[in-house]
C-alpha cells in the first residue's frame, strides 16, 4: 500500500523509481496543495531547502524555492556553480555532505547524469533531482501528468505526442518513462537524428504503446497532447538539417488546422520558436498554465520526502 | 478619492501614472511602516516578491527584498540575467508570465525602457519597475520624496536642483515627472550634453516652475535640497568635456560654504567622485539616511498592491 | 563578568577580540543551539541578515543562512561582488552604511585583510567576518573549539596541529590565537615557505605552547587533534617544492597508522587532495561533522549578538 510513509525520507532521482500508485499519490498530494498556494500554510516552517543549480535554470530553481516558501519554508543555496566550492575542486559527494548540514532537503541540478545518484548515494537527507544532465528531470514529468490529469480529468486512453529532441531531451525521457504507467499511445516524434534515446526506449518497450515517427503533421489529427521541445541547433552537424526539423516541427496556429478540439499544447519551457506567439492566447495552449503545476506538484514533493504530510 | 483600493492590484510602471493624491497617500502609508521595522510584521507572510534583476544592483534590489522581509513576505529572483532562461533566448513576456506563476508580485529592473511596461502588460499580477534603462526609477522617486517630506516637514515651497546627468538619470526622470504636482522651484542643472532628456521636459512643461542651467555654483545658495547624480565619462566622446564637468559639480565642504543651513544633499547613490566624503559628517548629509526610506517606501508599495492594507 | 549582554550590538572580526571566558560563553551558547535545529525556533523572527560575499563561499555562506533561518530569520545579500555596486566603483563604507539601512547585522566576507574592521568601524549594526582575506577567519575557529570540545569533552589538555598553509591560512591565524586562551600543546607543520605567519607567532608568544615544525610524520604520534589545510601551488614558485609538500602532508588510512586511537582528523573543507577519502569512514574523520558546528555556533553568534538570548 502506497501511503506518506512510502516517502518519508526518499529521494526522487528518476521516474524508474515509481509505481503508477506512487505517482498517483503525489498527483493526488498535489491536488491537495492548490488551495494552500493561496491561504498560505506553516506545513514546512522552519525547515530548510538546499537549491544547488550546478546549471542555470529559472523555471526549476524558482519553482522549488516558490513551493518551498509557499509552505513556510526557508531556502538557501546557489544558482550557479561559479559561486561556489566547485570552483576549488571539491567534489560532488563533498558539497553534498557538507550541504547537508545546513538544511532538511536538496533540490539539485547538475550537467552529469549521474549526479542526483550520487548525491543520493551519500546523502542522510533527501535529494530531489532537478534535472540530470540529458538523463532524466522527474519532477518535471511529475507536473506535466499533473497537469495532463488535472486538465484532461485522466492520463489513461489518450494519445500523446512527444516531439522533438528525444536524445537529449531529459523532460521527454521522464516523462516517457512515467508514461509507461498509464494506458496511453504515444507517438515519439523526433528527426532523425534526435531519435528517443535507447535506453528509454528499452526501459518503456512492452509496457508503453508507442510509435516512433518523424512526421509530426500526419499524427497530428490522432492527438490529445502534443508536447512539444526545444531542437538546438548545436545538436547538428549539418545546418540545413536543423533548419528542416525547425520548420517540420513549428507549431503555429494555421498547423494547428485541423487538429481534435480540445487538444493541449506543452512545453516544458523555455521555448524559443518551436511554438508561435500565436497560439498563446488560443484554448490549446497549455504551457504557460502548465508552470503552475510545477509550484503544486513540488510543493507535494517536499512535503512527502520530508514527512510532513 | 484615493483609497487602498486605489492600488491593490496595480502596477507601479513611472511616476507619470500617479496623481498628487496617489503620491501623497503612498508616502503617508511608507511613514505608517517605520514603526514596523523594528517591531517586525506578518502583513505580507505567505506572500513571494519575485526580484528579477535583468541588470545588477545592490541598494534597489536588497531593499525590495529588505522591505518584503520586514513585512513577513519571502523572496526568489535572480540577481543577474546570466543564470536565467534570458541565455537560452527567452522573451521577456515568456519570463514574466512563467515567473508570475511563482509568485505574488514581482520587482524588476531591466535594461530596456519599454521592459517594465511590457511585462505590466502580460503580467496578471502587479508589477513593479525597479529601474527601466534610462527611462525611469519610480520606486527611487518615491523614496526621494519621502526622504524631504520627513526631513523638510513639507515639499511644497521647496527649491530643489537635480544635478549631473539628466539626459540618461533615470532617478531624475521620475523625481522631475513627480515633482511637477508639487509647489516647488527646480533647477535642471547638468553639462550641455546632459540636459533633461526631451520627453520630461514636455510632461513638466507648464507644471513644474524649473530653470534648466549648467551653473551649479550660481543657485547654490537658494537651494534646499540638492539632489546630486552620478555623470559617467563614458557619456561624452571629448574626456576633457567630462573632466571640466567633474570637476564643476563637485561636492564638497567647501563648495558648501554659504548655502543655506538646512540644505539637504541628497543622491541616489552609489556616489563615486560627486560627493566628498567630507560632506558625510555634516547636516547637510542626506545621502545615506536616504536609504532608508527606500525600505520604508517599498513596504507600503509591496502592501498596497498585494492589497494587504 | 561574560553574560549576553557582553554581547549584544559586539562586531566578531578577529579571534584577539575575545577572552577565554568570552569564548567559552559562546561555545555553551553555541551548544543551546543544538536542539533548536530540529524543534525549529523564531529566536530571530523579523529579524534580516546580510550576507556580503566579495569573495565566493559554499560553506560560510550557506552556513549563515541556515543558521538564521533556523532561528526564523531572514536572509538577504549577494554571493559575488560582481552583481552588487562594488563593480560602479563605490567604497566598502558607502556599501555598508548603505546595507545597514536593509538590515540588522551583516556577514561578510572580503579578498582584504582590513575589510572586516573598517566595515565595523561605519556600521551601527553589529560586523561578523566571515573572512578576511588572508588574515582571520573568527567563526570558523571558534566552530572548530566547538568541534573540539562537543567531540574531547575538553580541550585543555589536547595535542594539536595545525598543518600545511599556515602563513596564508585565515582558518589557522584564528585558531592559533583561539588557541592561545587554552591549556594546550600546538605543533604547527608546515613548509618553510608557508610557516606560520609572524604577527601570530607575535600573539601567541608566551600564551601558547607551540614548536614549528616541518615534519608531520614525527609529532603525528603525539597528537589529539590534526587540524589539515590545504595547501595551493599557486604559493610556490618552484612546482617541485609544492609537490614535495603535497605528498609530505597527504593523510590516508596508511598514513594514520599508529596514531592515538582518538586522533581526530578536522579540515576547513574543502579538501583537495589533503586528506584521501579513504579516511572519510574511519573514527578519526571529524571533518564533516566539524561543518555541523558551523551552524550551531553562528546560530549562537546571530542570536548573541541580535541581543535575543
Amino acid at each position: 500500500m502506497v501511503d506518506t510513509a512510502s516517502f518519508k525520507g526518499r529521494d526522487i532521482i528518476s521516474m524508474r523509481d515509481f509505481s503508477r500508485e506512487e505517482i498517483d499519490f503525489i498527483l493526488d498530494r498535489a491536488t491537495d496543495m492548490i488551495p494552500l498556494v493561496e491561504k498560505g500554510s506553516d506545513l514546512l516552517r522552519g525547515k530548510i531547502l538546499a537549491a544547488l543549480f550546478f546549471e542555470p535554470s529559472t523555471r526549476t530553481r524558482l519553482s522549488f524555492e516558490s513551493a518551498m516558501c509557499r509552505l513556510g519554508g526557508s531556502v538557501i543555496g546557489f544558482a550557479e556553480p561559479k559561486v561556489s566550492s566547485v570552483v576549488k575542486g571539491e567534489t560532488l559527494s563533498d558539497t553534498i555532505k557538507v550541504v547537508e548540514s545546513y538544511s532538511d532537503v536538496i533540490a539539485m541540478r547538475h550537467p552529469s547524469e549521474d549526479a542526483a545518484r550520487i548525491a543520493a548515494d551519500v546523502a542522510s537527507i533527501p535529494i530531489i533531482n532537478g534535472g540530470s544532465g540529458p538523463w532524466e528531470h522527474p519532477t518535471q514529468a511529475l507536473l506535466d501528468l499533473h497537469a495532463i490529469r488535472t486538465t484532461k480529468g485522466n492520463i489513461d486512453g489518450l494519445t500523446i505526442a512527444l516531439v522533438g529532441d528525444l536524445l537529449y531531451g531529459r523532460t521527454v525521457h521522464s516523462l516517457a518513462i512515467a508514461l509507461r504507467n498509464y494506458d496511453v499511445k504515444v507517438y515519439f516524434v523526433s528527426p532523425k537524428q534526435l531519435k528517443m534515446r535507447d535506453d528509454v526506449i528499452k526501459d518503456v518497450a512492452g509496457r508503453l504503446d508507442y510509435v516512433e515517427t518523424e512526421d509530426l503533421r500526419k499524427v497530428l489529427p490522432d492527438l490529445d497532447i502534443l508536447y512539444a521541445t526545444r531542437v538546438q541547433k548545436e545538436r547538428f552537424s549539418d545546418p540545413a538539417d536543423y533548419d528542416k526539423v525547425k520548420d517540420a516541427y513549428l507549431i503555429d496556429s494555421t498547423f494547428l488546422k485541423g487538429v481534435k478540439r480540445d487538444l493541449k499544447v506543452m512545453h516544458p519551457l523555455p521555448r524559443i520558436t518551436e511554438i508561435s506567439t500565436d497560439v498563446d492566447d488560443t484554448a490549446h495552449a497549455l504551457y504557460f498554465r502548465q508552470v503552475k503545476h510545477g509550484v503544486f506538484l513540488r510543493m507535494a514533493l517536499l512535503a512527502l520526502v520530508l514527512g510532513a504530510l
